[in-house]
């Protein structure tokens, strides 16, 4: 029996050799070097070519190595199989530092500031008063990030499918109340799992619902919104300015109307990378755990989509 | 008897209406509309015209209208009176926002991903390691900001004139130790007064004894700063990068070499501007005290400039 690592876009050597060091008496494959295909029985995948799972008749369950499984649900020949995700209290606490860095980023103008600085123009200004913050998306990162800017003192609404009681958090649920969510924000972070129901979300409905001038910071997955939608918005005022981490299309192509537009602060998609060195016990779990026929830790529920 | 405000770069209106409310007996006169000079017993001061308080014969006290006292010593014609200048939580909590803010902006690389945006260029990175911050100037402010960090989880060491003692801040003091307080320093954060001993005090020497690769940030006052140093350090890597809130001239000059650096970050002077609404009660007690022949709160050590 093996297990086999599908990742195609990172250098895997680190994680390869943490995890033989883990489960010493298993063998461990870098795709596409798949010794045996007949002997994989668990899979660490992330945005795996489709078919390639498929194509492991033995095996038993799917770890994807990150919080989000949309990449791994899009294969149309994905087999019917226990699908695990890393919840990863360092992935929640490097993602709290990020949106938190971006919201003193446009508190202390830093935006304009540095437009300005290209023209020489010393333009003073107290910082903006963002008082209020709306967090679409309240899973394992949603409520995290909800409960840090609580705790400085933030009004914190927030939107999830179904119903949930944060402390100190005005939840609202349910695709009729997502324009409440947002009506009173200076700031909109949208972490929301990619699903058949979010994609394509937050559109031209979603932006006519903002507080005019609100700064929309996207650190879930592009495809949630509509670019064009977002550049309408920006353009009409509506949205102040925009600070986004993903995009439909990653990197994000040269040509794209995003890259040079004054209101928008682009990220790599770095807001949340997962860490070898933490993850690598709970993929280890889970793989001991599918050995010996048990529920794998933070399993998916892949009707829900996350 | 009246009371002046010489503020010559502010409009006045709200401080002189809340004074009028605080101190309903006393007249309130804004420079350089004084009624009567010599009926002015209590000046409210920033970067007043040198000579202008001279000219008020019956002046018993100086109220700085913000936390250093640097540019109103400058004036060679400065009566010999008591000066207090204002220690003010929420511009102690507005500074403490503000260098947080510009060191996640740092750690998060968004002065890099900004200059790579400029050109289309998709490189993730993971988080810049930032863990050692130096404070130099362990004053009200400085305290406050290395509080901060210990709070956060930074190792922190601090500089000042004299010895001090400040929990889990290593502090060294004395132009001997300078060095060794920013020799290991990820981050080195300039609080200084602005004295005789420190004008031009972070030139060549200081920057030679940064850890290569540090980032700097003034908040303090651009004169303690040489400005060619700071460019040579920049240049030759002793420093990645500079955020600049202060400058020897302000506004900073149009012509500046510092305006188009690409690893320098300007702000227009923002990172801790006095609050009117939190001063006006100090002013009115300094102002209580004074005629009552009380000592004035916060009250400035003119030998030592601070």
């Amino acid at each position: 029996m093996s297990l086999a690592l599908i990742i195609p876009d990172r250098k895997l050597d680190d994680l390869q050799q943490r995890l033989t060091q883990a489960l010493p008496d298993t063998r461990i494959d870098v795709w596409p070097d798949i010794h045996q295909p007949d002997a994989v029985e668990f899979a660490v995948v992330w945005k795996q070519p489709a078919g390639c799972l498929a194509a492991l008749p033995k095996l038993k369950a799917i770890q994807c190595y990150g919080a989000g499984v949309d990449a791994i649900l899009a294969d149309a020949t994905l087999p019917t199989l226990p699908i695990a995700r890393i919840v990863d209290p360092s992935l929640t606490r490097t993602m709290v530092r990020y949106v938190d860095g971006v919201v003193s980023h446009y508190r202390l103008r830093l935006d304009q500031f540095s437009l300005q600085q290209r023209q020489a123009l010393w333009r003073p200004k107290s910082p903006r008063r963002l008082q209020h913050i709306s967090v679409l998306g309240l899973g394992e990162l949603g409520s995290a990030v909800a409960a840090h800017f609580v705790s400085l003192g933030y009004q914190v609404s927030g939107w999830a499918r179904t119903a949930k009681q944060l402390e100190q958090v005005q939840v609202y649920h349910g695709a009729g109340q997502l324009a409440a969510a947002v009506a009173q924000a200076d700031v909109i972070i949208c972490l929301l799992p990619l699903t058949q129901a979010t994609q394509g979300l937050l559109g031209q409905t979603f932006f006519s619902s903002t507080k005019p001038g609100a700064i929309f910071i996207n650190v879930a997955r592009g495809a949630i919104v509509d670019d064009n939608a977002l550049l309408d918005a920006l353009q009409s005022g509506q949205l102040e300015a925009a600070c986004l981490d993903v995009f439909s299309q990653e990197p994000l192509p040269a040509e794209h109307a995003f890259w040079q537009h004054p209101a928008i602060l682009i990220t790599p998609h770095v807001s949340a990378v997962t860490n070898v060195a933490t993850v690598v016990e709970q993929i280890a779990d889970n793989y001991r755990r599918s050995q010996q026929g048990l529920p794998l830790l933070n399993l998916v529920d892949v009707t829900r989509g996350y």
